[in-house]
């Protein structure tokens, strides 16, 4: 990072974590396959199950229940699946129900027939409409198969976590099997996956200070699995083939065991959080904070500044030094209205910048984003004043 | 690797090079999301972008046509689908043509259902039989569907060089799309999809000194695409969804590009390939080397001693120092017969040890080979002595 600029932009990819550096570099020395069965593939497997521990262990989970995979999309893509297997016997899900303000990832349904997946609203504040999600369940064909339950845990543009042991409750009562989308909660909320509102959680490695290209799939038992996505080998017990990408794991597991170790530093994170949004109720008097009368975790910012567009203040913000988003950086070069915000019931054009910040965030960093801000309310004044 | 081991499994997993480790360590310190618009987010979209055209470059292909994905086997299940569209139009495969011989993520068919999935016989050489595919691509019912070919250039257990342009001519001529797995081939002979035998070729980084946990589909042109198999977000074009792995692209770029300028350095892995099997023939004289009399890449030797299961075969080596496969190294801990040995005859219980070479290996490991080589020949005419 160039002294002269803020990166800000957590929630679309952290810095890598010193921890996670230091194991990926190690097990970038290891040759070997670890499905290979001689001395150095045992070595490698060897890492593969440590890391393997310490991400079941940032969910309280078991390691035999982690499938590792290429990151949180393919896990979701796995996992958002019509058909399944509880032990050798097939499993029919014939409706998933989503969010209407969750990932791209989540919402798109992954191999659901897209007329199979049933969007729930959310409220003004960015929760789940626990009612529309019921009321939706009740209605459910239990003749035509189960019902499947996947929805985020903390959305990735406005932070708000979302009712998760309600969801659950509601859930289950309907005799759905559930899926939390667990990418911007990890390392910044504590996650019991024995608390038995999840089934399933998908995490990340990238979001909390691990390398890209790194994710997992934790279950709470291993009665009931998807059809593998990636086939043609044994690996990960037969849930997902191709050659273990151990430093990518490596360096999860080091960041997972950092992000447990640091979840009692949110309260620092939030102070700096709020400093951020202290400035910006000051310098711009009629901003609106997206979900800031929901739970919201402690790194995460999304306001809109009425009057301009996401993608003007986007660029504003990035020529003065400032990294930060206009939505999730999932298509290329995309910047555009928030269907985030559109489920929350803003209006198809609605837009609004994101700031998230983590374990690397500097004061100097608040601080250019502090002087960017002025001047972009200032030429903002200007140009009411002109208009 | 430790001085007093020799690590000769190149074909299941090659040493990182120099070259890959650095663009790799580099792009560590990339915190941003290569699809981020900000200054960070394009600069990441940059070295992602001359990654691409690294790997292009070693098929002599357009960096347009790559596909970045975590692997080689995901690649396989993303091209091996029935569904595939044309512009916007679908287009539907009815079949799939693979070699018996091929490696497990080709071989499973992908999302072929298994009974849309043929198998081309090989000869006892390991080399595809190019009737066997003719008489069954003339059988091919194109009312159902167009037929798809996909198969190993290089086999990944024998080292046996295909008959790319004839299976690619033959396939062409009964109006099939054609796929390579260059898995096992590049960076071993040259390689050029503007050949026209190949509409698709798969990569992966890590059998050629790059990364785990990158590979790629390249095409010869972006006229038909299959379904996209991780789904989500706009990434790779639309063709695979998932923030982009930047630091293993980096390091698969780098490797690309080395494995490109050392494919005139094949002659010297040859003499030393060769010299192994000159010991093996001196020390085990009734030894079968298989794929012996096909053409070979230079790094791969595959043989069998007669009377001792490759199993044990390879815990002796293991034992002595000496790191080779029995088989592919695709299930967690499996040895077990080869069904490439017995797709070219060599009966269901057929099985070889493997030694794979490459840009690391060094003339002290193949002294170690030799000595751990006297010693299991040594017990082996003493047990047969015994007997």
């Amino acid at each position: 990072m160039a002294a002269n600029r803020a990166y800000l932009d957590y929630n679309a990819s952290a810095p890598l974590t010193d921890s996670a550096r230091a194991a990926m570099i190690d097990a970038l020395t290891v040759a070997a396959n670890p499905s290979s069965v001689h001395t150095e593939g045992r070595a490698a497997k060897r890492m593969l199950e440590e890391a393997r521990a310490d991400v079941a262990a940032l969910v309280n989970g078991r390691a035999e229940h982690v499938v590792f995979t290429s990151g949180a999309t393919e896990a979701a893509t796995m996992l958002l699946t019509p058909d399944w297997t509880m032990g050798r016997a097939p499993l029919r899900f014939s409706r998933l129900y989503v969010s209407a303000a969750d990932h791209p990832c989540i919402l798109k349904g992954g191999r659901f027939a897209a007329d199979h997946v049933s969007q729930i609203a959310v409220t003004v504040d960015g929760l789940v409409d626990l009612d529309d999600l019921a009321a939706r369940l009740a209605m459910h064909d239990r003749a035509a198969g189960l019902p499947l339950v996947a929805m985020h845990l903390v959305n990735n543009e406005t932070g708000v976590i979302q009712p998760a042991a309600e969801i659950g409750r509601i859930a289950k009562q309907a005799g759905a099997v559930t899926v939390f989308d667990a990418v911007q909660a990890a390392g910044r909320i504590p996650l019991d996956i024995s608390d038995g509102y999840a089934d399933y959680l998908i995490l990340s490695s990238h979001k909390m200070g691990g390398p890209k290209g790194a994710g997992a799939v934790v279950s709470a038992a291993d009665l009931m699995m998807p059809a593998p996505l990636v086939t043609g080998g044994g690996q990960e017990k037969g849930h997902r083939a191709g050659t273990e990408n151990l430093p990518a794991m490596a360096g999860f597991g080091a960041a997972a065991r950092e992000a447990l170790a640091n979840l009692d530093r949110m309260p620092q994170i939030a102070a700096a959080r709020d400093r951020i949004e202290d400035l910006v109720r000051t310098h711009v008097h009629d901003v609106a904070v997206h979900g800031a009368g929901a739970p919201r975790v402690a790194n995460t910012s999304f306001f809109s500044i009425p009057g301009m567009k996401a993608e003007t203040v986007q660029i504003a913000f990035d020529l003065a030094g400032v990294a930060l988003s206009a939505g999730s950086a999932c298509s290329s070069g995309r910047v555009g209205p928030s269907h985030v915000l559109q489920a929350m019931g803003f209006g198809g054009q609605a837009s609004a910048v994101r700031v998230s910040i983590g374990h690397g965030s500097k004061a100097a960093e608040i601080d250019l984003f502090m002087a960017a801000l002025a001047g972009i309310a200032k030429r903002r004044k200007s140009n009411a004043e002109a208009a």
